[in-house]
């Protein structure tokens, strides 16, 4: 038999969002739906409407992280929900309380939704199995494992600018080893019907086999972008590498950086998408951050009606 | 000629919570009976009310305590009132303001209720001294004093599963000494009629007569919550504690550690509280935490009733 | 041709505030009669309005200030506004982001108002000009250069208390030379029709020719505020000052102290305003702070309904 997903209810709805690995087709498309009645005509709002009036959502980032933080702040500010804020690093767990003994306690203070972020992979599946029946989780990001919110608005914003999966060849560049993005990407985009999906980077940042995932891997950048409709670049992670075989930025720049030139490789409508923080002149050149293929800007606000999606999804169901 | 009690108007009515000692029972009975409205019927939800809108609720905590700080914050919340958390170790004060200019210029910034944390007995009090006369203090535990809503959400849960107070037996187990919760339970219990208040503890933790109190010392657990109703283990405050003659965790628990088959002294139906954060197996085991009598988790949902309570009632009396 | 003033748009409207300099009399006046409307009647209240619900204030602090981040926050709050604080230390600019970027990610992110504080001189002038055209920028302080909301309050109490500007001598006494809030008083009360400004201070703390400000410098303190209508006495930035050609607080109080025997100097009915927060005993006595002519909390007050003013102004007006 196998294990249910915990991420669904016995009739099949969303009540904990954990990963994009295991979502059903319906489910993400049920997302990608909602959060397009969130965005304004122009594409540049986010509307604010009360369908969280009295619920509360607490975001408890293990991990510091103030761009994400804020990013779901503002998604349940958005909503008309009560966000609170707990520095969990200066809490309670640091006078020796366990894990699940602060999540019991915070599920008994009137909470709706956890978004959780921790550096440990796993965490928020751990804590989804521990609160209350009518708690809702939200990983914001564990370890290396899954961002799910990310590889949502990844494909939020191809469908707004492609208008549908099911020809579209997009290509994952860049530190694919240490990234949860580039994994919450390639599921969500497969399970919504995307024919081609590309890995590209150096043997030392990309596996030579991927082909479980449903995805082709390409140590050659010009080979690995040609003639793609999308060119995500991940942020080459410094901050979580370590050891000799690891390339320099400006090695990095000179193989794999995304330069105007370069970009030429892709189809001409291609568009270029970053989950930020940007390196410019490591992953990605400033010209092209800056240029009209860039979309990197309306990700982030499609970033808010995404979590508001998922929110709002969230609350309407129950465990 | 008595000092008039600061916490009370001309009128008896309540203008600061400073502590539960001195409170008349008629004033612990309107907190009580005013949470009450504020718990959902399943005891598990806490309604939001419009109570508070447009009133200003400051969270003062000059000692760091997430835990304590968000219960307030939730409670203002859910009454509608509009909540800042200071960050006053990193405020003026730092730049030689003194405390009661501190005050001042909060005052002045349409403020209607402080709630203050404070590491020194007392400073509560001598901000309720000094606050214009629209504003209202809540003390949220100074040093060694007071912690009056802790005392108080204990009443609430008590007479939420025991009905009422004029035939029970309550054990107080633990480091009475260093414990501003064990202070205002016994100036609560015993203002509202409980019979028979036990301080339970090794001689260390314990004073080895508190007839003042109205409360028995007992320096044995087994005598100490005999035939009890209700047991409440205090939290060993390693932190607070120093000195060569204070037991280790490990003695501690031999001695006073609240385990099942120790639990059976008491009464069947007893009930076990405590106020937070638990260290499982030191002041108590895993399994009396996460069993059948123990009633830690509701104790939370109640004091964010008894806190929207104190507030809601502050907010109606003028000084 | 000259440079267009960033503040204003075509029409000559506000859409950032960023200095009290080059600011016309007109949008001054508007600034204080908008405020004036969100004062109470009996000047102690700020009322509670909705005028930019469904707006969201970021509070952008490069500079840690508390008390300057919570007026703004109160400021917004009470305009119904949805407030974000942003711990700009610890967030992506660590990452290596840049200050543009991670405003450019900001402005896509729903936000109507940024309230930023930086430690450099010019840094809300850059955000101004790099912000998406929907947002406005309020400067919070920036370096010794500008602290354009205190320079308005000031203004404001000073017309609240002596009604009208075109009689008035007001002394600005102290350590101008580190003075952001000199500098914005100076402009504000210059345009708003102020004949009689004097700048007051030893040498090493006034710069001994402002003629340019249109405002006096005097080296004695009774000179200074000799029949003055108005004495603002500034804060002794010791965090700012280094070199050993500065005065220590004492020999500053000595002979630029605040006291009530050198007050009498004045005229019998001056005001003494300070913007906070105070060192009692070195640029001012505490009776003084304390004492009948005092106005420096209403000031904090009416500095609430003056970023209250200044923002819903912002709000209405388009780039």
């Amino acid at each position: 038999m196998r294990r249910p997903n915990p991420q669904l209810n016995r009739h099949g709805e969303l009540i904990h969002l954990l990963s994009t690995e295991g979502l059903p087709r319906e489910i993400l498309l049920q997302i990608l739906d909602t959060a397009q009645q969130f965005v304004g005509v122009n594409a540049r709002e986010v509307k604010k409407v009360p369908l969280l009036r009295g619920k509360s959502v607490f975001n408890l980032f293990f991990e510091n992280s103030t761009r994400t933080r804020t990013t779901f702040e503002i998604a349940a500010t958005r909503l008309s929900a009560d966000v609170f804020n707990l520095d969990i690093a200066r809490s309670s767990t640091a006078k020796g309380e366990t894990l699940l003994d602060t999540i019991a306690n915070l599920s008994a203070m009137a909470a709706d939704i956890f978004v959780v972020r921790h550096s440990e992979s796993g965490a928020p599946y751990l804590i989804a199995q521990h609160v209350a029946p009518h708690v809702h989780v939200i990983n914001a990001g564990d370890g290396r494992h899954a961002h799910p919110t990310q590889g949502l608005l990844d494909a939020y914003t191809i469908r707004h600018y492609k208008g549908d999966f099911s020809n579209l060849s997009v290509a994952i560049v860049g530190d694919v080893l240490h990234s949860r993005v580039a994994r919450s990407d390639i599921h969500a985009l497969t399970t919504l019907g995307c024919p081609d999906v590309r890995v590209v980077g150096p043997r030392t940042l990309v596996p030579s086999d991927l082909s479980h995932l449903g995805v082709r891997v390409c140590h050659s950048l010009e080979e690995g972008i040609r003639d793609c409709d999308v060119v995500i670049a991940l942020r080459l992670q410094n901050e979580r590498m370590s050891g000799a075989l690891l390339p320099s930025s400006q090695e990095y720049f000179k193989s794999f950086g995304l330069t105007p030139q370069r970009l030429r490789w892709a189809k001409p409508d291609a568009i270029v998408m970053h989950p930020g923080p940007v390196n410019r002149g490591v992953e990605i050149d400033s010209s092209v951050v800056d240029g009209a293929q860039s979309v990197v800007l309306p990700q982030v606000t499609f970033g808010i009606a995404v979590r508001m999606a998922v929110m709002s999804i969230l609350a309407g169901n129950e465990a």
